[in-house]
C-alpha cells in the first residue's frame, strides 16, 4: 500500500527538523501537511458525539470502521489559508490584524487535523500525532521567542564528568533573559505529575524558576467508542496539591481549555491555565514570580 | 465468543478485591488463574527470541499471529503446585523450606503467565495484566505485612474541609510502625519519574521517610515483533538524577531486575534495586535510613 500523503509530509517534516525546530523550509512543510489534511478529512464521513462537556460540542471523523478523536465544533476551522494567513501576521508581528478567535481556532485546527487523520490512517498510533504536536508547538514558540529549544541539560557532578540530562523541551533566551520549560504533550491524563516532576528537577539543578515551567497540551478529551460520548478527563484537585507539594508551574496552555481546569485559576494555590493562543500576547511579560 | 475461563477466573478475583486484598477467597481464585494460565499457554505455541540482555534468554509464546512479551527462561516454571506449595510456607511463616531461587521462579511465573495469557486472549490490553499485577503483589504485602493497604492519604488544608488525594499503595502498619508507599507496575519505561514523584508529594505531606518509598515491577523487556528481538529499555542514569534531586526511594523491587538497574546500587546516590522475593526476608528490619 502507497503511503498516505499525509504521512509523507510528516516524514519529511521529521526529517527536516534535524535542521531545527523553526526555518522557512518547515514553514512550508507544515502548510502543506495542513492542507493534506484538510483534504483527506474532508474526503471522509463525519459522526456526531454526544458531548458530557458543558457548552462544548464535538464530533468525530470516521473511516472504514475506524474513528477518530473527538473535534470540538466551536475551535475547528478548516480554512486551507489559516497557515499562510496566520505566518503572515507572526512575521509582521502584528497580532492585532487576526482576532483572539482567529488565532485559537487556526492553532486548534492545524493541530487536531492531523491527529484526526493519524486516528484513521494508522491503528492505535498515538506517537506519531504527539511528535507532530512537539514539532508544530516547537517551531511556533522558537518563532515567537527567537532561539532554538534544548532537549537536555547539563549536570554538575563532584564525582563524575559533566553528565547531560534528557529533558522536555527549554528555551534559553540569553545571559539574565527568561528560560521556558515546556512539555508539549497531546494530553496529560494520569501522567499530569510529570509536567511538575520535571519542573521540581530543574527547579532542583538551577535554582527554583530559573526556568519558568509552561507546558502547553491540546486537550483532555476521551470518546467512548461505544457510546459516542466525549468527556473530558481532569483531576483538579491532583493538579492543585502537585503545585503545592512539588514545583510551581508558571502556566498550563491548552488549545482546547477543559472546562475543570479554568476553575484552579481562582483557588489556592493558583494555577494559571490559560488558551495557548494567550502566550503570543503575553510570553515577553513572563517572569518568575 | 464465550469469555475464556483465564478472564472468567480474573473478573472473580476483581469482585472479591472489594472485600481486601488478602483473604482465603482470593488465596483461592489467584491458585486457580494460575492454572486456567498454565493450561492455556500450554496449549499454544512457544517462539524462541533474540536476546539482546546479557546472560538473559527470554521466549514468548504465540497464537493465531499474535505473539506475547517476554518470558525470562531462567525463571519461568510453569509448575501447577507452585501456588499452593509458596502459600504453605508463607502460611507456616517458614521461608527456610523454600530456597530463594524457587520463591523468584513461583512469583515470576504467576505474574507473567496471566500477563502472557492476556497478551494472546485480547487486543493491545495493557489494563488487565497491570491490575492482576497489582492485586497479586498488593496479596503477597497485605499477607505479609498484615494491614490492608489504603489507595487514598488524608490531606490538611486550612481553607477547606479535609482533601483526600488518589494515591498507589500505602501500607500503615499501626502508631510508630512501619509505613510504606508501594506503587507496583508491570513496567515503568518513560514514566518512571512518576515513582519519586508520588514520594515527593507524600514526602511533603507526611514528612520526609514517614512513608518508605518500595515499589514493586515485573520486568523493562521489550519485544520488537518484527525482529523477534527483546531489549530492556533502562535509564540509570536518569534514575539517578531523580534520587538526587525530587525524593528517596528506599527500595525499588523486581520481578526480573533489570541488568542495567543493579548497578545503581554501587553508585551515588544508591538506589537499592532487589529482586521481589529479597522482600520477604528483609520487609520488617526496613526503616527510614
Amino acid at each position: 500500500m502507497p503511503i498516505h500523503t499525509v504521512i509523507q509530509k510528516y516524514k519529511e517534516l521529521q526529517r527536516n527538523t534535524s535542521n531545527g525546530y523553526y526555518n522557512p523550509t518547515n514553514t512550508r512543510i507544515i502548510g502543506e501537511v495542513f492542507i493534506e489534511c484538510l483534504r483527506f478529512l474532508g474526503s471522509v464521513e463525519r459522526e456526531p458525539l454526544i458531548s458530557k462537556v458543558a457548552n462544548k460540542s464535538y464530533f468525530a471523523f470516521k473511516k472504514e470502521g475506524k474513528i477518530s478523536r473527538a473535534i470540538n465544533d466551536n475551535l475547528f476551522y478548516p480554512d486551507e489559508d489559516s497557515w499562510i494567513r496566520m505566518c503572515d501576521v507572526l512575521e509582521q508581528n502584528r497580532l492585532d490584524l487576526l482576532t483572539k478567535e482567529d488565532l485559537a481556532k487556526a492553532l486548534y485546527t492545524i493541530a487536531i487535523s492531523f491527529c484526526a487523520s493519524i486516528d484513521l490512517l494508522k491503528n492505535g498510533d498515538q506517537k506519531t500525532p504527539g511528535t507532530f504536536f512537539e514539532y508544530f508547538i516547537a517551531y511556533l514558540f522558537t518563532w515567537r521567542v527567537g532561539t532554538e529549544p534544548n532537549r537536555s541539560i547539563r549536570i554538575l557532578s563532584l564525582d563524575e564528568a559533566e553528565t547531560r540530562l534528557r529533558t522536555d523541551f527549554t528555551f534559553n533566551l540569553g545571559v539574565n533573559k527568561q528560560k521556558f520549560h515546556m512539555p508539549i504533550k497531546t494530553s496529560t491524563r494520569e501522567r499530569a505529575i510529570m509536567l511538575w516532576a520535571h519542573q521540581k528537577l530543574l527547579d532542583g539543578v538551577y535554582g527554583i524558576e530559573k526556568f519558568m515551567g509552561t507546558p502547553v497540551c491540546l486537550a483532555e478529551t476521551k470518546v467512548d467508542k461505544k457510546k459516542k460520548e466525549v468527556i473530558e478527563i481532569c483531576t483538579p484537585e491532583q493538579w492543585r496539591v502537585y503545585q503545592l507539594y512539588i514545583a510551581k508551574l508558571k502556566r498550563v496552555y491548552y488549545l482546547d481549555v477543559p472546562n475543570e481546569y479554568v476553575k484552579l485559576n481562582y483557588d489556592f494555590p493558583p494555577i494559571v491555565i490559560k488558551p495557548f493562543h494567550e502566550f503570543f500576547y503575553e510570553w515577553s511579560n513572563l517572569a518568575p514570580s
